[in-house]
């Protein structure tokens, strides 16, 4: 199975399927990388997921996620900081050396962009040496801006540099995900600086169907249904030095109304046909 | 009614009135600049409306829109150029001097958006001289990233600018619309070098809410209700040396369910109030 050999499956492509479901399924289909995500993990149980994929020889190659860091709050900044920590602590017994970090929208009320992506630096800055004493690098995920408002401030890969590179790339670094960055075309350049300061932590696929659905959270396309060239961005990343694995995740109604495992098959044929 | 001075109500917002209806709404709240739709503006009669707003007094200050410039096949492509030539004389003899261009989207299949970006600037070579010759400006609106693949290409105040730059200012320049660069934090270094060269050839406003309904098309906020600091872009514009109308232009289905000279006050109420 050499074509799916850098190839993860993110588990909320399938989030049908179980914990153990998903480890057989892998098992299965000669996947031997997943990423996780922090509740369905806390729902098997920490300690019993580590095992679970580790006795099934299966690498974890990232844990989502960690972020959310805008709010103003005292309080509320303080408990994201606390969960933060905590979601560092998971990475590290689940054996991934990344945690992705969705950034957090504006607050309630407020238009400050600017000052929300500061409170994000002001974080990092928190959780950077706590993450790299754990062996756990913070790849800062830029989203698409239709996200900006409400999701994430940071929506291009140059503003995630943009913090990124004020720490140590072994504390922080960006996620590179087509979906997200597709239309820009000054992304080539953002990932080759990404690249040059070995600030790649991981590189995750999904295409872009139209049209979109309500609330624009679920209509993540399947490898090849859309408008994404994926070996044209596969191509930007190795040319900039990336050579880890390859995520594929999708957020799909109709992907997650159907089998889970034909899912997990479908998408592992995909991941072949349209990568180099 | 020195605040609406340079308020202009593009007729999309309410597009519930009639274009008769339109302009005694105008007429009634001390609104003197309309920007027109090709669509109403045809159904009305090119003529009918030119008489029709002259008599009111009231200067068309954009006619939406041009574009679609992103077709391969031969036939299209032409019969494209030709409706944007038609669209340049509906401008001039609206007496508008700005045309707003959407590029249009990517091709059925295709996934090159270089090359889309690409045919847009041959059609402006075509359609340049045609529209300086009638007086009119061609002004690219770049689209917010979640239409690059269906509806505009051109994503970015970067990219309108350099496909705009290639030709004189006079024949093209670019359309300033928050609802569709709030998220940039290039684009008010853009906005400045728009500015420099004259190319800022409108401004329009709409605000950004969420959650975005199926389809993301109706969904822009009226002014105030949303994300956007309208002070902070109205700067940004007026620093780059722009002092001409500006147009609210809103695409929204509760607007448009209610009473159309009610929503029309309710907008000139919110300009001057989210306004410098």
């Amino acid at each position: 199975m050499t074509d799916l050999a850098r190839f993860s499956i993110n588990q909320m492509t399938v989030k049908q399927l179980s914990m153990p479901e998903l480890v057989d399924s892998c098992r299965e289909s000669g996947i031997s990388h997943v990423g996780l995500w922090r509740e369905p993990v806390q729902s098997y149980g920490l300690e019993a997921t580590a095992k679970l994929v580790r006795d099934a020889g299966l690498t974890v190659t990232t844990l989502c996620r960690g972020g959310f860091f805008t709010a103003i709050d005292p309080r509320e900044r303080a408990e994201a900081l606390a969960d933060n920590r905590r979601a560092i602590d998971e990475a590290a017994t689940l054996g991934t050396d990344t945690l992705v970090l969705v950034s957090g929208g504006l607050p309630a009320g407020s238009k400050d962009l600017h000052g929300a992506r500061e409170r994000i630096a002001d974080a990092l800055a928190e959780l950077g040496p706590y993450a790299e004493e754990h062996g756990v690098r913070l790849a800062i995920e830029p989203l698409h801006p239709m996200y900006a408002s409400d999701r994430c401030v940071v929506s291009t890969l140059a503003q995630a540099l943009d913090l990124a590179e004020r720490f140590p790339a072994q504390q922080v670094g960006v996620t590179v995900d087509t979906y997200h960055i597709w239309w820009d075309d000054t992304a080539p350049a953002q990932i080759a600086r990404a690249g040059a300061s070995g600030r790649i932590h991981t590189f995750q696929l999904a295409d872009w169907t139209t049209p979109l659905p309500e609330g624009v959270l679920t209509g993540r396309g399947q490898i090849g249904d859309g408008a994404i060239d994926m070996r044209e961005w596969q191509r930007h990343v190795e040319d900039a030095g990336y050579t880890g694995p390859i995520e594929v995740e999708l957020f799909n109604d109709a992907l997650w109304a159907r089998d889970g495992h034909e899912v997990l098959t479908e998408t592992a044929a995909r991941f072949v046909e349209h990568t180099l």
